[in-house]
């Protein structure tokens, strides 16, 4: 075990041990008032601020412990984790990335908390198309300030966390515009929007509560209008682009579309963020239901005794398989982070651009394939576990209920996972191009994910092998091939329909458009399943065969494969990769066996990926399996459990009245 | 239309009118806490009965206006509608089904609200297999009444609906025993277990809340335990089973499984009901996203106007399928209530014996499939809708989050889906058999679920015609045939591995358990969609076309029945219906031909179901279009929206403790 894990290890439990002796952690049996909520978190912020989690020798030694602790308080409660990474670690990585050396003692203001940050972006009309945002910062010469302007409801800021109650400052994009009445575009200022003595916001700044959400409520999200209000020149962060004392716009960029890319920044940091989110969640409900099925029993063989419930195959089913994804994406998103803070250090050092550059682009688009496979495995892992605990499962006391409305945003910020399939497949189609013209690609993915397209008219023109024995398929090349196939079919078949439309005169947008359904959706899921695949296989691969885990994990991996492909398991047939019904057969039958032997090991390998019975908190899930006795606990401390309906009286005096 | 459709509308309409002008049925802009759901619910109750909005003459003309009733009610909020249900018309129901004459007084006293009832089948650690339950009925001779007792917690009565706060009498299923140790079985009890003064429960008795769940709060489910409390011998529903003053027990069944099913009454009423409520929640989610997606514009052709986006392909593949499984589930759940009442009314009137048992037979079976079918739709149905909405579709002022939770619990209770299709498919494939060894099974389908075994033969060697053009599969019978062919390959299949398994000598329990993945389950599946499409297409035949109705119809009916089948492609292929690319292709783009016909006519289709704007209660989705202007009002409106977070002082310190 490397260092760092081990260093992640221990800071967990040191911060999950503190939460747990801390009363300002406790948890509570009803879910609090929105006001609750608000307020709880944030002095749940103030608190983390004090406990000093992590050390300046620390953070030198391993800065990716910073990102460790955020998933640490998240897997606490995600408005907490979310809380603390916005108002400090994203607002100073926005002015890191796109201010300059006079911005940098706002970073240091950060540092100490002596400020508070949150990021605008997103407004009432506009999200996806950010390009079309509409609050203005006009360059006012005379002032030598810019004019910060709202110009209705639908281009107030909105969905910012943090924004409600308890951010200082915000980065806030506007379309810059210079005394000649010309649009230079987004760019991002920090704003000063609060009085730090009172908390009330400045004039010129309306600020309100959104209101609640279905899940993440102790986050604040606000939403924010301007009302001609000045800032100074300086508050732009002027990396990619300036304004000088008399209203002259200056920029390097010389393409404004690169310039707003820069602007952007790097959004990968969120999606990367947002799969290890998922994979947390992944990791807190399973072993809620999984521990319940291995000591709920119910019917048997004849009058014999009742059998747990894990013992159905169809249990088996509905759960091994999302135990299963679940350690593939802890695997991939590791890995994932890993990939991206090598991209950003090295960036930072000035590597080989062009490599740095499509390292970059590879991880936009491994990071946009991945934030959607997550967020939706996670979504419908957690709603199976909630079924599959029955009723019981349906109490908040089981604890599945708020991780599913805490996860479900998971599935739209930071991109609607629809929308951010279509922008990694149009990188994979636009590869694909190239590749099909002759271009080489080998430098086009050095993390690896374009493996497929080794041997690419070798792939199309391979088929399900007839003959294959179900021990066969438990080669793991036998699934990878399958894999390669399919990923090399869909782009194929995705690129000619993109073809086939423009060839027709449909313009690109309208044609990208109506490639996405069956194709390029399915495509950018099976390129990222693929992936994923061989990064498992490539960690069993370097894992030591101690008391068997290879093989337990070697069967995860089939199992997780295996379930996936036979989702898209129409398309072999469509391509002509599979014929008649050995493979369909094969690879269910596969499916079931392997459910049937991991079932021994099922409750072993979520006991070694649990958080502690604080963190998962959950009346069905306890690592002693002691499950009807948490469940009676949990059932009577129900506040006001054991007490009369406040109007019972008005009950009683309809009886009486009829007596 | 005929004369009840118009009563139902005119009664909807009276009933959401009067809501919606009575303060306390206002909407709440936070989420009550617990107690105030729980309290609210109730006083809603009593409010209802004051309004009496069934007339004991509109009943007698008409007496499913009472289920109607309880549907418009459950429309604006389930927790009314079902506590109102549970505490009247499911006790009465119960009494009704086992008592005998000296029972028929209680129904009286129901009636006339003077008790409330509840249903106490369930206990903590045993749902699915009833017949295990613990609660025990022992026969005291020399008191001459019956001691009920719970051994332990987890033979505690739980999911009791109005146990909690509300019920004066419950409906106990208890293990009868006599005074010679003999255990008869479950029988149910009518027992009385509050002071209706005091409404605090009589000594004996222990009463609970279980506590906050996932949704449905304004419902008091309980749990109950008996310490050696006494009820009258007469106390016993005794229709199937009686003990006499000595403690002798006589019934008149020799069979004890069957004494047993009657004792357990007709369960298919609640799964009908619930096939209904869960179109009831499609019906409310469809109008949010669809019109939502009609007035939000994101990107456009170049630099021109944006569009709505459900100009976009993918979006209308999101939804429009949904849209088309509401009409079809709707027309359907109809149906089925129309047929089960029918049922109920024969059944009692003493016709037919033996095509009653054949009907009552099929109508477990078709709602056995139903409830499942229908709770998974609207539970993805959903889904889709908030994802489609976007960030904003996370606001709880959306509406779509309540009805997510509330909706939930339709695929656990009244049988786990899983479970439930289990069951149906044991019908199915103990008919196949006899079918197989030659028996005609023209009575065994009364209402015309078997269809599909019509020439079984020559269903089973056609094929999905490969020189069929997308024109020929826009004709319903392409459609229907496909899923002919369908529901038998996997009845054939499935029985086939049972008896493989059996042949092996596996026990007749386990053969059953592991023919159900991809076997028995998608047949169950396949089976209910296929009796949907025929009833839908049924509804269409009658329908007049004026307005083009019938066509609009025909598209959604061919937009749900190929959306479902595409599904289950694999099946077509690896039975051999299908063969090369054509099926797939073409099936495929058939789907998206008709989302993209059907995009005219998607706003006229949900305002044609949607219910009024107070019932809908969302701010995305008023039938006015506004959306900003609502969604605004909503952030605005939101309580403590514009004042600081109760601890902003410590959040000032900490900054001037910096300065």
């Amino acid at each position: 075990m490397d260092g760092n894990i081990l260093a992640f290890i221990k800071q967990n439990h040191k911060v999950w041990k503190t939460l747990e002796n801390d009363p300002i952690f406790a948890h509570n049996p009803l879910k609090p008032t929105l006001e609750e909520a608000r307020s709880r978190t944030m002095q749940q912020v103030l608190r983390v601020l004090q406990h000093k989690f992590l050390s300046e020798d620390d953070l030198m030694e391993n800065p990716t412990l910073e990102n460790s602790l955020m998933m640490a308080l998240g897997q606490y409660d995600w408005s907490l984790g979310a809380r603390i990474s916005l108002l400090f670690l994203f607002f100073k990585n926005t002015i890191r990335g796109q201010g300059t050396a006079h911005h940098y003692d706002l970073m240091d203001k950060v540092d100490n908390a002596e400020i508070t940050g949150c990021f605008c972006l997103t407004e009432v009309s506009h999200g996806t198309n950010s390009r079309a945002l509409r609050t203005e910062a006009r360059y006012d010469p005379v002032l030598k300030r810019f004019v910060l302007h709202s110009p209705d409801f639908e281009a107030a800021k909105v969905w910012v966390g943090n924004l409600a109650k308890a951010a200082t400052h915000a980065a806030v994009f506007a379309q810059l515009i210079t005394p000649d009445e010309t649009c230079h575009g987004l760019h991002c200022f920090i704003v000063p929007i609060r009085d730090q003595h009172t908390m009330l916001p400045f004039p010129g700044v309306i600020i309100g509560d959104m209101g609640e959400k279905l899940g993440l409520n102790g986050m604040d999200n606000g939403y924010m209008m301007f009302d001609h209000y000045t800032i100074p020149r300086e508050a732009l962060l002027n990396k990619s682009g300036d304004v000088d004392e008399d209203g002259v716009y200056v920029t390097p960029f010389k393409d404004p579309n690169k310039r707003f890319g820069a602007s952007l920044g790097n959004l990968s940091a969120g999606r990367v963020g947002i799969v290890s989110m998922c994979v947390t969640n992944m990791i807190k409900v399973l072993p809620i239901a999984i521990r319940y099925s291995a000591v709920r029993r119910q019917f048997g063989v004849g009058t014999g005794e009742e059998i747990p419930v894990i013992e159905y195959q169809m249990q088996q089913w509905r759960l091994f398989p999302y135990l299963a994804a679940t350690y593939a994406m802890k695997i991939f998103g590791d890995y994932l982070f890993h990939e991206f803070v090598n991209h950003v250090m090295l960036s930072m050092s000035g590597s080989d651009k062009e490599v740095g550059a499509a390292r970059g682009a590879e991880i936009h688009a491994v990071s946009s394939a991945a934030k959607p496979l997550a967020g939706w495995l996670a979504r419908d892992a957690i709603q199976e576990c909630r079924e599959a605990c029955g009723g019981h499962g349906y109490l908040r006391a089981a604890g599945i209920g708020p991780m599913r409305d805490d996860n479900d945003s998971n599935c739209t910020y930071e991109g609607d996972n629809n929308v951010l399939l279509q922008q990694a497949s149009n990188w994979l189609i636009k590869l694909w191009g190239e590749y099909s013209s002759g271009r080489t690609l080998v430098n086009e993915g050095p993390l690896g994910s374009l493996s497929f397209l080794n041997n690419v008219g070798q792939t199309l023109s391979s088929t399900f092998n007839p003959n294959s024995s179900h021990r066969d398929l438990l080669r793991p090349e036998t699934l990878l091939s399958a894999y390669k196939w399919l990923v090399c079919w869909l782009l194929k078949n995705s690129a000619e329909k993109f073809q086939v439309l423009s060839s027709q005169g449909v313009d690109p947008f309208t044609a990208k458009n109506n490639s996405q359904v069956y194709r390029a959706r399915t495509l950018t899921l099976a390129y990222i399943e693929h992936f994923v695949l061989e990064r498992f296989l490539h960690k069993i691969q370097e894992t030591p065969n101690s008391d068997g885990v290879r093989d337990v994990l070697t069967k995860l991996f089939l199992l997780y494969g295996y379930w996936s492909l036979e989702k898209q398991l129409a398309f072999l047939y469509q391509g002509g990769y599979a014929k008649g019904p050995l493979a369909a057969t094969l690879i269910r039958e596969t499916i079931l066996s392997l459910c049937e032997i991991l079932k021994q090991d099922a409750v072993a390998a979520v006991d070694a990926i649990a958080p502690p019975d604080f963190i998962i908190n959950s009346c069905l899930g306890r690592s002693d399996g002691q499950v009807y006795k948490h469940l009676q606990a949990a059932m009577m401390q129900t506040p006001k459990g054991f007490e009369r309906d406040e109007c019972w009286q008005d009950l009683a005096k309809l009886f009486q009245s009829k007596m």
